[in-house]
């Protein structure tokens, strides 16, 4: 899965932009985040990239998760949310798909 | 659709047990959040809910909006994580259900 990261500095509007041009090629995407600030980023553009997408049938759903990353050596608690269409999602990664 | 309000002082794993018990009885509940600091203690729960709801087959995805509230007779813009069954999810609020 591609993953784009996103810092207090993103422009919502451009990581909406990425998010729905990787969905639409893809049909998902993740963004990774370190700190509160660019969390902020990265869910105001999953919020914009719903609308960019709805006309298309796609339903963005996004799935957060902890991850550890290694900043300059250091390691930090990093959020990474996996963005998906509904649909695509559900076939993906249900688990009672498979039941 | 209850609503839970989350602050920068909430507890995440408080938040977390809060979400799982309304999507076990409810099916969904939504969180709102003004504010880097809020909204990322809200993320840490989804994320920490997602584990205790697992072993129910509940596969929480969530929905980000803005919305607009007032605080202290101030319009301030709130973002609105709607969380749900991806199952149940799916079904309510699916813009294919009703094509």
């Amino acid at each position: 899965m591609e993953t784009l990261k996103v810092s207090t500095k993103s422009s919502p509007n451009s990581v909406a932009g990425a998010v729905a041009g990787v969905v639409r090629s893809d049909g998902e995407v993740a963004i990774q985040v370190v700190g509160a600030g660019a969390l902020n980023q990265a869910i105001k553009a999953i919020a914009i990239a719903r609308g960019y997408v709805e006309s298309s049938g796609i339903d963005l759903v996004c799935v957060p998760a902890f991850a550890e990353v290694a900043i300059d050596g250091e390691r930090r608690t990093a959020i990474r949310l996996e963005i998906q269409d509904r649909a695509h999602a559900r076939s993906a990664v249900d688990p009672r798909a498979s039941a």
